[in-house]
């Protein structure tokens, strides 16, 4: 039986922009399990209370639920153990949850400038009030005013990305030489940003951009094919 | 024959304060590798010509001289396979590249603004003016200029640290269970701050704070025993 995944949704129901479901989109493919998608929306609380969860990614796999995209990885890494590995060994899912924690504390919050209004536009008209309500007060500014900065906001972004674009210097992945978690997780952020926004955040020649194409390219394009702009 | 590690030292030549060179010895002590040291002045350039570098750390073991503090962790675990892996693997040591490009790209120009005016007072006469200069040069403005918002340098290095912390919230390493060559590199960069910087910059109660105590105390306080303030 396919497992399921609780997946955010836009407004087309086939634009899917969550980073974190795309951590999980990656790691399913990865590990070539089946699995199907339930497009899910912000305001779809009750649908995934059964989880514990209000977020996505969820995912059911049979009697199993999981939720957390970190958890999730873990829980596919540890249940389907003779599939292909997600991390490489147990030190190097160590040192993948320090590209976590950097990628949810660092990175994204970088990019959140520059995709929220992108967000709005995209969403289902019945996520739009909660979406600006629940940003405005997290930012404690209005979503216009915390996008304001565009330039400045796009030079933060390429500034942050630099410990990435240093590791693909020396190395094609950075799980080395073939992909695992750790590059889905920045990939996943880069995929929320080509799903919603349709302005083109890299430079064509920065090898991060480079990495993301690979990573576009993977299991016969599998990312590429999804609804996003660049 | 014990390793020679050339580790730049202050006027005191038992105060060693980089964070490169604490990387090595940290490695060389967790491969159990013998070594001694020789006191390095920034000034003293053609002491290492040999090496090809004109910076420290730089390594002779045999006929063999490695430069950089990345190279030597990757020669030391291929060289001596059959010792303590300082990666656990290829691809820990792939991720592991990406947290010594943080460390390097993030972490070590936060503190620096931080520890720039504590390394001018802990060198030795001969080498304060080329200090002075290259770093004036490289930073555009003066020593004291780069450092004088203490209180602000404090909050960002906290900051900075958040992708650390949040990591630590859920294994005690970044290695994981045992601390690895990952834990070093960022190791590496406190232990910088202790040895010329008489203010303790994490607060007590902070996780890295345990972390790098835990760190200290390894090896028989190998690191606590070296010259330091906190």
């Amino acid at each position: 039986m396919a497992i399921k995944l609780y997946d955010l949704a836009g407004e087309n129901p086939d634009r899917r922009f969550s980073p974190y479901c795309w951590r999980t989109k990656m790691a399913l493919t990865h590990k070539g399990l089946e699995f199907e998608t339930i497009p899910w929306r912000f305001t779809d609380k009750e649908k995934i209370a059964f989880s514990g969860s209000e977020r996505v990614p969820v995912i059911v796999d049979g009697d199993q639920v999981v939720a957390d995209s970190w958890k999730i990885a873990t829980y596919l890494e540890d249940t389907y153990r003779e599939r292909p590995s997600l991390f490489g060994g147990v030190h190097s899912r160590a040192a993948a949850l320090f590209i976590n924690s950097w990628a949810d504390t660092v990175l994204n919050p970088t990019l959140a400038r520059l995709l929220v209004m992108g967000i709005l536009e995209h969403l289902d008209p019945g996520d739009r009030d909660y979406f600006r309500e629940s940003r405005e007060k997290r930012f404690g500014i209005t979503l216009e005013e915390f996008s304001a900065d565009v330039e400045g906001n796009t030079k933060a972004l390429r500034a942050v990305l630099e410990p990435l674009r240093l590791t693909l210097a020396s190395q094609p992945f950075l799980g080395g030489d073939t992909p695992l978690y750790a590059d889905y997780i920045v990939f996943g952020s880069l995929q929320w940003a080509r799903s919603i926004g349709k302005t083109r955040l890299l430079e064509l020649n920065d090898p991060v951009e480079a990495w993301r194409s690979r990573l576009l390219d993977s299991f016969g394009g599998f990312a590429r094919n999804a609804h996003g702009y660049w």
